[in-house]
């Protein structure tokens, strides 16, 4: 089983202990939480429970966020949670702009600092760090767009920095091919939903794999001639239509689109 | 006056007759007229009315969509309207992918041949292909989504290509200013508006200079160490905004804004 949930995608009907359980029953073998729900059924617990359950994480959400005053804490807890969970990898979105600025490229050198300051601590604690570059869109909520912005970042970082591959995030990139080819070795998690033709909002709007119109099995076996072989993590925001329907019958959808389109 | 009214900004509000009036009395110099207005208010009326009012077209929109059947004709027709009026481009608007398809690479070719076929014309008529790499949201509208990659369609196709550079469509590419200086001599169009923090719709929610987080007088710096020097051309669409507004207090604030912030 290839196939990963991660918990964004149910989170507004489900409780983290009620995702662990949704996925052993629907034969799920992977989970991505997010620090939050961990936060709320405790760290070892939510380890204790995720075990029992059998699933494998593939992932914690998330670090980052450098422009916030707080980053350098938080990013430490966070690098000690992701240890904890036995997580592969801690996906960081990076943050955007400080309030008032128009200096886009000044932050991105922040963010590229304030990474190399927390990576000591994530190599000592075995857990590399994931960029995950957001679609350009988002950009005041993640200043890193491109993949290629990301592996220059990892060039220039060195070890125990990645990537994370959302299908949704790059699948516009005319240089995406070139950019998963050249991310072998790094790519930490792979995120798939799908591009509604009609979106309607810039953040919340993904759609469920098949509905939409990336070729998310071309993206697939980019990231595999890369030499990718973990897991493929659903990740759907969409305040209008799936986290309003039975979180039963999304997990359940979630897993023979994986099948059907990915 | 460096500055120039798309006349989408005001498309809500006025007939191009109004405009061309609007323009004149508010001291701007240049405009940009769309095609479905051109046809309302007839082509040659059009071009006298511009000229009565000494105003300078810095440009036609727009040609491209070659995802669409009459693609052919439709951009021939397009280029003879820009002949016609002087303009010193054609702005295309490349199209998307075809109706059910997933396949982005290859719509990308097909852009290419299509411009192809109808560059020869183009030369003939003397009006330049003017490529808009559109922001990567809108990118089943324009599938050339960076200015990287509208350049590399302009190193293919040869004289009679250039690009209209869109501060909203391209601020956030971390490559924006190394292909801001490779497009020398080659940009055919500048335009302005901003982007808001808060955007809430994929292709109607620009804002007005200085309401958003664009540092629209850097960019201006990289497009004038280019080498360019004609007009800025405003271009907002605003369906809750401005759109409802007054069309006087629109183009005052346009111009006011302009000195300000750009």
């Amino acid at each position: 089983m290839q196939l990963s949930l991660n918990t964004a995608t149910v989170r507004k009907q489900w409780t983290l202990a009620e995702i662990i359980d949704g996925c052993a029953r629907h034969g799920i073998g992977g989970i991505s939480p997010w620090r939050d729900q961990v936060a709320a059924l405790g760290l070892k617990e939510s380890k204790k429970r995720i075990d029992a359950a059998g699933l494998t994480v593939t992932g914690l959400c998330r670090g980052g966020f450098f422009a916030e005053k707080n980053w350098k804490d938080d990013n430490l807890r966070a690098i000690e949670e992701a240890h904890v969970l036995g997580a592969p990898a801690l996906i960081l979105v990076v943050g955007g702009m400080p309030e008032g600025s128009k200096d886009l490229a000044g932050a991105r050198e922040h963010i590229q600092e304030r990474i190399a300051a927390v990576l000591p601590a994530a190599r000592q604690a075995g857990v590399p760090l994931a960029i995950e570059p957001l679609h350009p869109m988002q950009v005041t909520r993640a200043a890193v767009n491109t993949l290629e912005q990301a592996l220059d970042m990892c060039d220039a970082l060195g070890p125990g920095v990645g990537v994370a591959v959302d299908v949704y995030h790059v699948w516009w990139d005319p240089k995406l091919a070139a950019q998963i080819a050249r991310a072998r070795g790094r790519i930490l998690g792979y995120h798939i939903c799908d591009w509604l033709p009609n979106t309607r909002d810039l953040f919340n709007d993904r759609g469920m794999m098949g509905d939409g119109v990336i070729d998310i099995r071309g993206i697939r076996e980019q990231v595999e001639a890369a030499g990718f072989r973990g897991f493929h993590e659903v990740e759907i925001f969409s305040a209008e239509n799936w986290w309003k329907r039975d979180p039963d019958e999304v997990v359940r959808t979630c897993f023979e689109r994986h099948r059907r389109f990915c």
